[in-house]
């Protein structure tokens, strides 16, 4: 099974295409803007030698660059911008440059330490950084068909090749994302060595010893040993979780560390597995699904923790302190995107519409011009968006995520294909062997749950078309053609409509929509006594400034009260809010006392506002789970 | 106004004779066996030449002792028991034979370090030690007549009294309790110099520079550095706040510190400001009683924080970390009881009375010899009961409370009595000037509010008899000599009844007890959604045991459902237990989902138990405060 690519899919949607649009107009020059001003892309013009100076900022800032060419790829082919393509163009024409003769790549190093490549890859973030320039060539090439960064990531490639592996030098990346980067280059190029190297990076990992203790004995670590034993120690001794590097993949059980690191380990091993068929591994990242569903917020965050920025324990999922990053909640749509590919089952599906659209969405403002890192599930007030951090892996991933989002609609087999997410758009596959086929959507989802579906092969052919039906819709109908169709959920969680299909047939698709009140599991005991409230793939919140009260933590949902979904095109470039009856406590009634026999809460209208939205308008109190 | 001594009180009650048998029967000599096992009486056998060997144990195990024979002394007044009378005269032989020439008393440093007396006053708690001993002495000369242990403190007395104070040494203790007994010592032997010495610890305390700042210069002192810094320093200056040495008495608004001490300092600067009639004292502790209000758990508890073993911040009270020292409890009573005896109003005795019948109850268990230092307001089930601890501070602290209750029922001012707390039995008054007056009370009290009082003046008098209203009663009402009396509760929360009393009259108040559910204050976030359930003074919990699911904590209770209160004189002793409708979640309904559209609630019968009695049927979970 593989994704439609980008490329073949169009999409035409009244949620997502303003989304690309502001990526286009809005996102991409000002990310651009602030690589620029913060020195990223003059670091690449001074190593090569375009210009004079020294490296600025943070040594793995030229992940950041490779992120953003590879968004801005993606929108060339999306929704083109003559206001940055020039400037793209250039930027691309300084990495090439960057390049050193032996195809080595990475601006800090060649501006800092020349000297010291590959010395220090547990932190310094060499194979990462060339991972995302892997990805940047791979999409700019498939956008445009220019070969030009294709081919510097190809050269950096073939000598990490010669450098790393079996009978080479024992590398890993201390950063993963490497993996899935060279699973891209080896299906873009037909390089297979691409590919045996992937498979090495995932499959080495976590044997022992590793290249991490090696270099935790090596006194002139570039970087130092402060914070490579604060990672990778513990007592003094070598401890892998962080990076995932504790137990061979195929070992594998529980989510641990980092969880971006995490999150683009299981999506390179999840591709490993399909290409090489690896049941060790499918088998673990079986496990680590299971259990990664036992650390998933509502949001489809991942990764409670701000001390590690990962994994902690099952259900600890505090709300205020959700460390939830915006790059691990992308992260986690890889992995599901490829444990889709990988199992053909809708779950995985589940979780990355979740993590879509709540999660990873939140990540970005309205005006596509401010960023969070972390995505808490309730706030007291002292959470604010940003134009840009330090540390800034956060908003070109966003960008690239929104510039992509074409390929994770659709998946085809050689004989049928699947429709995974509902956004309004064509796109072009090959069913029944050879045939081509045109589809297209027509909805208002995410707001309403009604989906057109017009599928068109160039001639009659028998195939499935299988509709995801989301875990959250509880009663679905489907008309073909105008008449009704039996329709039960099929196998995998997919409908699967197996007939003839003549050109210009119609499925009505139907997904009961209503709003949800959903409970945690008893043992998240931070949500113990709350709900939240879901309607279709959105996860509501609670803002202050809908809901102007003194006593905003004490929000009761009233049982069983009517809850209204309503279309405003107004309100937070057009949502549809909820409203409701809730109570809050009247504060005033304890007056000086600290325990009251009889408060009367007062009875309140509330408003939810779905929870990618929150922080649009000021940085106020927010809450996902309330009473 | 003063308290009706424990000597002139007869206590013949359901609810607290049996515990006052129990304190004679069981917990006295189940502490004098563990003061003997511990090496605690031998120290003094030690320190005064009896028998050879090193002292045993902590520096300030005196203190246990000390207190243990004050509730012993108590309790040959109230329920005399020849198996540890003779012992106990044993035990005060030894005590006083470990007095030094000079009056000095304390095993630690007679054995140790007898060349460094008073070089550690804020750590090493000799002054503390030294007014445990004064207690015990005025409670075995109140009980006994007898003026050995009397004279043995006043020695000491002298000799501290010589020693410290302006044109003396500068010193101050550690560790409070000095200045209330002092106090206690004043006023049983008439020597002023000892008020004089109480109130010099109380309003010295605070003014900079201390004699703490001097210690922490003593490269030598005793005990080391080490523990001194961690307690009286931050960033490496001088910070009081730990043993409330920040301010002066007079410049303190907040509860800051160890619990118990800070309960100790204010009971003493309570006794003070009533001795001497300062308004800065009082205004003080008038800022520091309503600050206590906002940092007080439902159960009468302070001190959340085990780190400091104390206060931490307004509305910071978690439940299942809540530290709650019994000894704490027992300190808020001396204080409260003082600040009723400076002021007059119920408000204190209604904080005394959820601090009795609750938080220090709790810290006993029904068989007198398990007690809890700690008295979280939640458990997961690894919270037990000990016979005994290393710090064992709060078995003898508790016996000698029990022992000692009948101080705490009535007060008297020339003219007048004051009923503070229902407990059957006599007592003895005078009133009207002189006219000795007889009262009884009949009750079942806590278990029922209705309260037979005979008023039996010596001759017709004119006085007023001042019934306690506790808080928690919304309607009550009075019949003298069996006819209705209009009754409003009047002046600071007493129902004043004030006319001609014949001998022998009857009043009967009955207190109408419903179950109430209790909500705290929104800003007591680890209680947001929640209630408790309280009846009359008791607070009631719920444990496992009565409550056997596998979702204890998402217990519920459900709205407006009748509770019924139900006296089984099998349970826990005979206890007054709640019964009413709830829910809890039935967690297979998860499954594997972290996240449930419907869950299905099952309905429990629940069994609510005083907080006081949890954990005496083996330790299991425990909640106060269910949603």
């Amino acid at each position: 099974m593989k994704a439609l690519p980008f490329m073949d899919v169009t999409i035409n949607d009244s949620f997502w295409s303003p989304r690309q649009t502001t990526n286009s107009e809005k996102t991409i020059p000002h990310e651009l803007e602030q690589c620029k001003t913060t020195g990223r892309i003059n670091n690449f013009a001074k190593a090569a030698g375009l210009m004079e100076g020294n490296f600025e900022g943070i040594f793995f800032n030229d992940s950041d660059v490779h992120k953003l060419v590879e968004a801005a790829s993606y929108t060339l082919q999306t929704h083109p911008n003559p206001a940055w393509e020039t400037e793209l163009d250039e930027v691309i024409d300084a990495i090439a440059k960057s390049q050193q003769a032996d195809g080595y790549l990475n601006s800090y190093f060649t501006l800092v330490e020349p000297e010291k490549r590959w010395q220090n890859l547990g932190m310094m973030h060499e194979l990462y950084c060339a991972g995302h320039l892997f990805e940047a060539g791979v999409a700019h090439y498939q956008a445009t068909g220019k070969e030009k960064l294709l081919n510097v990531a190809c050269k950096f490639a073939d000598l990490i090749d010669n450098t790393f592996g079996y009978g080479k030098r024992d590398g890993l990346p201390g950063h993963q994302g490497i993996e899935l980067a060279l699973v891209k280059l080896a299906r873009a190029t037909g390089e297979t060595r691409y590919m045996s190297l992937a498979e090495y990076f995932v499959t080495k990992r976590g044997h022992r010893p590793s290249v991490f203790e090696k270099e935790l004995e090596n006194p002139d670590l570039p970087g130092g040993l402060g914070a490579y034993k604060h990672h990778y120690t513990r007592d003094n001794k070598f401890e892998g979780t962080y990076s995932q590097a504790h137990l061979p993949i195929q070992e594998q059980t529980e989510c641990v560390g980092h969880a971006v690191r995490a999150m683009y380990l299981y999506a390179g091993a999840a591709d490993i597995a399909a290409e090489t068929g690896d049941s060790g591994i499918t088998n673990a990242l079986d496990a680590l699904w299971d259990n990664v569903g036992k650390r998933l917020y509502i949001t489809g965050g991942v990764g409670p923790s701000g001390h590690n920025e990962g994994f902690t324990q099952d259900y600890e999922l505090p709300n205020f302190s959700a460390y939830a990053e915006t790059c691990a909640s992308i992260g986690l749509i890889f992995w599901a995107h490829r444990m889709f590919l990988l199992k053909g089952e809708s779950k995985y599906i589940d979780v990355l519409e979740t993590a879509l659209y709540n999660g990873a969405l939140s990540g970005i403002s309205l005006d596509g011009k401010d960023f969070f890192y972390q995505n808490p599930l309730a706030s007291r007030g002292g959470r604010h968006r940003h134009a840009w951090f330090g540390c800034a892996c956060c908003p070109p991933n966003i960008a690239r995520l929104l510039g992509s989002l074409g390929q994770y609609i659709y998946a085809q087999s050689e004989n049928d294909l699947w429709i995974n997410l509902y956004v309004a758009g064509t796109a072009s596959a090959t069913v029944a062997g050879n045939v081509p086929l045109k589809i297209t959507q027509e909805t208002e989802y995410p707001w309403l749950g009604d989906v057109k579906i017009t599928v068109s092969p160039e001639k009659t052919s028998k195939f499935a078309i299988n509709l995801r039906i989301p875990d959250w819709c509880n009663h679905f109908d489907v008309h073909i053609n105008g008449e009704t169709y039996n329709a039960t959920s099929g196998t995998n969680g997919y409908l699967s409509i197996d007939r003839q299909w003549k050109p210009n047939e119609t499925v009505e698709l139907s997904l009961d929509m209503p709003v949800e009140r959903i409970y945690a599991h008893p043992n998240v005991r931070d949500n113990l006594g709350r709900s939240a409230l879901r309607r279709g793939p959105l996860v509501y919140c609670f803002e202050d400034v809908d809901n102007p009260d003194g006593a905003f933590e004490t929000l009761s949902l009233v049982d069983d009260a009517a809850v209204e979904a309503i279309y405003d095109s107004d309100l937070l470039g057009g949502i549809t809010f909820l409203r409701g009856t809730g109570t809050v406590y009247n504060v005033a009634d304890w007056e000086n006392s600290l325990y009251l026999q009889r408060p009367r809460p007062n009875r309140l209208e509330y408003t939810a506002v779905p929870y990618y939205a929150w922080c649009n308008r000021g940085a106020g109190q927010m809450a996902v789970w309330v009473f």
